[in-house]
């Protein structure tokens, strides 16, 4: 015989960096999707999905993972030459539909899109290549209310699908105000914006990793620059000493008010345990920090918190004009949130927030789980952020030529679900089917119409279609999948008009505790029911025990 | 001043072949996917969302379109110089995840998938690039039950998504059968399987186009070939007028069945009005035709009309084992589907259908919608297909050496939301938001807040964010926006503690009657609300005009 040749076989593997979502985890995110576009919906917003591919060119190069492969998207050429690439983000295909279609659509255009993006960087764990996001934006109007809106959406959004007040915080800032930094540092000139370009690149970077490299590294990376623990050299921006200074004074105003905090409440404790004595001591003494210290106790402290971030603020800022209109944005964005019951328990005023990338022209927002995880090596540490935006004015200019003022925020699909998932709100183990075993294979037409009547009954069911020789093997089944009930009718049975049921979480408590043979077979997680019956009694017992879509109980 | 070079502004469009989506279209499809998903999961389907991006091998070369670069996908080299691609459908993926996973999933595995594929097909009128699919599939069972199971799913999805039982239909046919056909017709050798595959695959494709070419088509593709009328000339298979005859007499069974119906119906008209006397003249005459026509009155008809096709079936291929076993396996399904009371009313078998995919091994189905709408030149025509899929038992054996046998069906969401427009399911227009006007742009803090209120209790609500100089446009924008109401509070209402509510739709229908201005003033359609009670007023008002995220009435 002649031998056939072979081709080698296929890997059956996903490309590196991309993964697969199974069975409760693509349940749970619509499920958490479907919730945030509840919100979304109410605040006015309209869905959108726009096309995955975009020509090169109208994404343009906002990432700030710059050293990859066009700018780390995935590309390609066309037939005619063109270039086009899956989209990295929300926001730039969003630009490109606002100047396509603006004519058709409402000004201001809100509108929210849901689903995945790609980016072309080095995989890690983790770290995939294909993740979701989940946008809310609006374009065509300069007003900071429309800012303040998004923030509120926020934080409804982060309450709706499950994240308890007090367990987040909406942190706002404003690129004008970190300009007006950059202005008094020297590296910003507004007569040459163009002048120092890569260098305020550089401080946006390094500023945006005060998380991750605490203020040393930061302070690093704004002067010559920072080796990591394996050993890299990542260049810096060049800033003298007190260049550097300015820009972490600026961006350390948290914890500095933190810390002035922290010392006048001590204070106050030595001067007495009675908040009526310190209050008087406060006012005696004239002790502005400490009368806000004892604020705080009030319920009005945040308010009074970001008050004096923002005094602190335009105090860095007050020679420039930049600076000054940034602050005055954040303040008016503060009190708009006042008046709609937003208080800074959920926003807040936090200059740290400089979001890495490119395109973002004022206020930017950040939204931060503030409950503690345990990290890999066990130590507890803070969630961190789930969500981030801001206001871009220029991006929709790129298309038109005219100014298209935007705003909008994006949501991390999978790091909010793992956070729900740390709180519990969601991975429950999802139930499955109840299942109509196989006990003669010649009557599978009566099986399968059984398991009709349970749908039909608006059951979940199913027949077990494996080889059905080896009863045990379907048992085994059933427990994978996580079935509540099994079904079974041999001939006896159907002789006498009967069918078995077998309750199979009740049965695996028991096979825990029964060990003889005999003892199984008269345990009660076994009954039988008339045939004619078997609908609405399953119904009966389902209605008791049944669970969502979400794997979330009923 | 020195010039600023100009870079070339990127165009503001689409890449050729790909589309956005809007709003309702968005939120339509969502509404569907979602009763789809509440089906499938019901049969006991679990979801899968596999990567978008896949290796080129994993992929295969299944598509029809084999002329287009990387056969038809959208491809691009990694760093390291590896292949990847968009997948182009959802069951080469699912091939890939069952073989990389199959220790962890259950066997058999019934999942589905729904979202975007893309082909890099040439882009032409309603011919896109992107589009979505929706699927469900049984991986590693071979019993004909679970193809029966796929059937009566699709038929009971068509129905949940609002398609009426009477406006589609189930085609089933068999691959194995068509195998046999083209072993009688010399086209398929058993002892040398991968003699005559590239006139197998014209043939195939050919007969996939019976309803776009005709028979004559048809016949043309499978002899020499045939010039379309654009002049393009498509080569044929090179089959002798004989072997194209037994080829076209199996495609053409249900029309040839169709007409010996008519014929015969003809008769019994003729021999009597009464079904009596039609029923005793066949018996008489010992016609089996007849009888078989006047037994399509009664409620089994349809049943008696499958058995038909299958002993016609089996005389053509009676020669040839796959055809014989072909045939059985369609006999097995019918009886199957009848058990569940899945009649010929709503599953047919009918040889016409073979699916242009290359890697279909058995039973293969196609859904049809049989209403009529009108073509783009106002002609009616059948709506046509909605979904297809069939049985590929070679697809994981591919990637693992090891037979595994699976069945699916794949949903074109597209097609299918066309055809609940057409039958006018979806596509009311969707309600806009209540639209908070803005009188005074000084007062956006308690504009937001009469949002908020609203919000809060549950409805729809935004502020204009425009500029509001100019009160038309608010309103302008409220039309383009379908906002039901509008909400006015100038300084004279803030100081009696009250607003003004517009209702816009009542407005609309007035200012068609009412032309003076005084008039227009003291019309109905706007009416004073006390400031406090405005959430309960709108609560009450809107909860009867009241419409759901899809766009249908609530």
């Amino acid at each position: 015989m002649a031998k056939q040749k072979k081709q080698p076989r296929p890997k059956a593997e996903v490309p590196k960096g991309f993964r697969d979502y199974f069975g409760a985890e693509v349940a749970e995110r619509d499920a958490m999707l479907a919730r945030i576009a509840e919100v979304y919906h109410r605040y006015g917003f309209d869905a959108l999905e726009s096309s995955a591919v975009e020509t090169l060119d109208a994404l343009g190069k906002y990432l700030p993972d710059v050293d990859r492969p066009h700018a780390g998207v995935f590309a390609w050429q066309e037939d005619d030459d063109a270039w086009v690439a899956l989209r990295y983000d929300l926001t730039a295909p969003l630009a490109r539909v606002y100047a396509q279609h603006r004519n058709d659509l409402p000004t201001p255009y809100r509108r929210y899109s849901m689903g995945p993006v790609w980016r072309n960087e080095k995989p890690g764990p983790g770290r995939f290549r294909q993740f979701y996001q989940c946008d809310a934006d609006t374009v065509g109007t300069a007003t900071v209310a429309a800012d303040a809106e998004i923030c509120a959406m926020l934080a409804d959004t982060l309450e709706a699908v499950g994240i308890a007040r007090g367990d987040y915080i909406v942190r706002i800032n404003n690129r004008k105000v970190l300009n007006g930094v950059m202005e008094v540092a020297g590296i910003l000139d507004p007569a040459d914006p163009d002048k120092y370009a890569h260098e305020r690149g550089i401080v946006l970077r390094a500023i945006d990793k005060l998380d991750r490299l605490g203020p040393e590294g930061v302070h690093a990376l704004l002067g010559k620059g920072r080796k990591d623990e394996s050993g890299d050299f990542t260049e810096g921006a060049g800033l003298s000493d007190d260049q550097a200074k300015t820009v972490m004074a600026f961006v350390g105003a948290n914890s500095e008010i933190d810390s002035r905090l922290k010392e006048q409440a001590k204070i106050a404790r030595d001067v007495s345990p009675d908040y009526a004595d310190q209050l008087d001591y406060a006012w005696m003494t004239n002790d502005s920090w400490l009368r806000y210290v004892l604020s705080l106790q009030d319920t009005q402290g945040g308010q009074i918190r970001n008050a004096n971030t923002l005094v602190y603020l335009a105090d860095i800022v007050r020679e420039t004009a930049i600076g000054r209109e940034g602050v005055s944005e954040l303040s008016q964005i503060a009190e708009l949130l006042d008046a709609q019951g937003y208080g800074p328990d959920r926003i807040v005023i936090d200059p740290s927030v400089v979001r890495g990338l490119g395109y973002y022209t004022g206020p930017v927002f950040e939204a931060e789980l503030t409950f503690e995880i345990l990290d890999e090596k066990g130590r507890p540490r803070q969630f961190g952020s789930v969500a981030g935006g801001g206001r871009y004015d220029d991006l929709v200019k790129r298309f038109t030529g005219q100014e298209v003022p935007a705003t909008g925020i994006s949501i991390g699909v999978d790091r909010l679900l793992a956070a729900l998932r740390e709180k519990g709100r969601i991975g429950n183990t999802a139930q499955g089917p109840v299942l109509v075993t196989v006990m003669d294979r010649d009557r599978m037409a009566d099986y399968q119409a059984m398991a009709t009547e349970l749908r039909n009954a608006g059951i979940r069911a199913e027949v077990y279609l494996g080889n059905p020789k080896n009863f045990g093997n379907q048992l085994k089944y059933a427990d994978k999948r996580n079935c509540p009930l099994a079904i079974i009718e041999g001939s006896d049975e159907r002789d006498r008009g009967v069918v078995l049921v077998k309750d199979l979480v009740l049965g695996k408590h028991l096979a825990a505790e029964i060990t003889s043979n005999e003892e199984w077979k008269e345990q009660p997680a076994q009954q039988e029911v008339l045939r004619v019956d078997l609908a609405t009694v399953i119904s009966t017992y389902i209605g008791e025990t049944e669970t969502n879509l979400d794997g979330q109980p009923g």
